[in-house]
C-alpha cells in the first residue's frame, strides 16, 4: 500500500501551503532538496486549508500535554505535505533519518519526549518501523514563532 | 559576479578569525568539512577585526527586532569569514542546504523568523533564490553563550 | 591504540543501553545509520546500568558548572554506548562532524561552551586532533527530558 493510500485510509488529508499572517516574510524553503537528502524547516501544525493551527501557548500551561501530543502529530502531517509538494510522490521517501522536535515550554514542563512522540508514531504507523525509524531530540525551547507549542524539523533519505 | 565582488560590492568586509574572551577554549572547528559538506557551528556576530560585536542581551527586553535582524546580518558575515578561510574560495559554497537561527529571546518575543530573516536576506543576495534556497527553523532559546543576542548554525554543499 | 583500548586506559565502562523509566515510550533509535553517515539521537548521561544520571535540574542554579561538564562528559560516553551497540566497534567512527550542546540553563548562566567541552574534550581525546574535530554549537534550553542538565545529539561519518 502507497504512503498516500496510507493516509487517506487513516482519513488524514494533507493541508495547502502554510499560509503565513499577513506582513510576514518567509524567505526560506520547506524542503531543500540536495543529492539524496531533503532537509526540512521547522515545521508546525496546519489547518487543511493551510492557515496555522493551534492550540498556541506554553505547554504544560496553556496548552494540555495530550493536545501537543496531538499538535506534534499534526506538525507531521504538515511535513508530508511539504514533501509531497516537493518530491510528487511521498513513496519517494526512502527513509527517515532525523527529526528535532521543539516544544514551547512552561517553566516547570519536562515530558518532550511524550509529546514528540505524537510526530514519531505517525511516521512509523506510514513509514513502518524500518524505513520509519530515526534518531530524534526532544527538547523545551524558551519560545516559537507565532507562540506555537510545537515546531519540528527534520531530515530525510529520498528516493531519485 | 564572484560572490567575493559581490561583498565588496555591497561593502562588506569579512572579519577575522573569532577573538574569544580570555581563558576561553573553544575545542572545535568553526567548520568542518566532509565530503561534499560543510558543516558550519553556531556562528555570531563579529567586528571586522575578529572581537565579538553586540549587541548582547534578550531580544524583545534589551535588544530591539531591527537590532536582532541587524546581528543576524552579521552572524552570517562571521560564517562567511570561516568558510572563506577554510575553503580558501567562497564560491566553493555551492549550495545552502540546512540554517538553525536560535534568538535569545525575551519572554513575550516570539517573531523569530524576521530576526533570523537578517542571515536569509543576506545569504539569498549573494548566492541567489537557487543556490542560495535553504531550509529553515528560527526559534527561541534561553540562553546563548557570553549573551549573544542571536546565534545560527548551518549545513552548505560544496565543490571540490 | 584502538578506541576501546584507550577507554579502557582511561577506565571509563560503556553503558548498558539506556533504562528510561516506567511508563515512557521512546519510538526512536539512539543511532540512525544512513550511508556512511551515523545520526545520533539526544543523549544524556547514564550510570554503567544504563540508568539515567544526574545530577537533575538547571545549570547555574541546581547544577554547578563543574558537575555539567562531568555530565557532558558521561553524555558523550552513553553516545560511545550507543555507537559500539550499533556498529559493533568503534573504530569504525571515521570522523566526528557535529555536536549539538543543550543545557538546561537557569536565566542568568551563559557558560554553555565550558560545560559541552566536557564532551568535546572526551571526543578529541580518544579520536585525535583530525578524527575527533567537529563543528559544534553550544545553547542554553528552557528544559530537557526528566530535568536532565544535558543533552547532546551528534553526527559523525562511518567506515562501511
Amino acid at each position: 500500500m502507497t504512503i498516500e493510500a496510507k493516509l487517506a485510509q487513516l482519513g488524514i488529508d494533507l493541508p495547502e501551503p502554510p499560509k503565513v499572517p499577513p506582513g510576514v516574510r518567509i524567505p526560506f524553503s520547506f524542503v531543500r532538496l540536495h543529492g539524496d537528502r531533503a532537509y526540512l524547516s521547522g515545521h508546525t501544525a496546519q489547518r487543511v486549508d493551510g492557515s496555522l493551527a493551534g492550540p498556541f501557548g506554553k505547554v504544560g500551561e496553556d496548552v494540555l500535554p495530550d493536545a501537543a501530543y496531538d499538535a506534534a502529530r499534526l506538525t507531521a502531517v504538515s511535513m508530508l505535505g511539504s514533501l509531497k509538494r516537493e518530491l510528487g510522490d511521498l513513496n519517494r521517501v526512502d527513509r527517515w533519518l532525523r527529526i528535532f522536535g521543539m516544544v514551547n515550554t512552561a517553566p516547570d514542563f519536562n515530558e518532550f519526549p511524550a509529546v514528540i512522540n505524537g510526530c514519531s508514531d505517525l511516521i512509523l504507523e506510514l513509514w513502518g518501523e524500518d524505513a520509519g525509524q530515526h534518531a530524534r531530540s526532544a527538547i523545551g525551547v524558551a519560545g516559537l514563532p507565532w507562540n506555537f507549542c510545537v515546531e519540528i524539523e527534520a531530515e530525510v533519505a529520498i528516493r531519485p
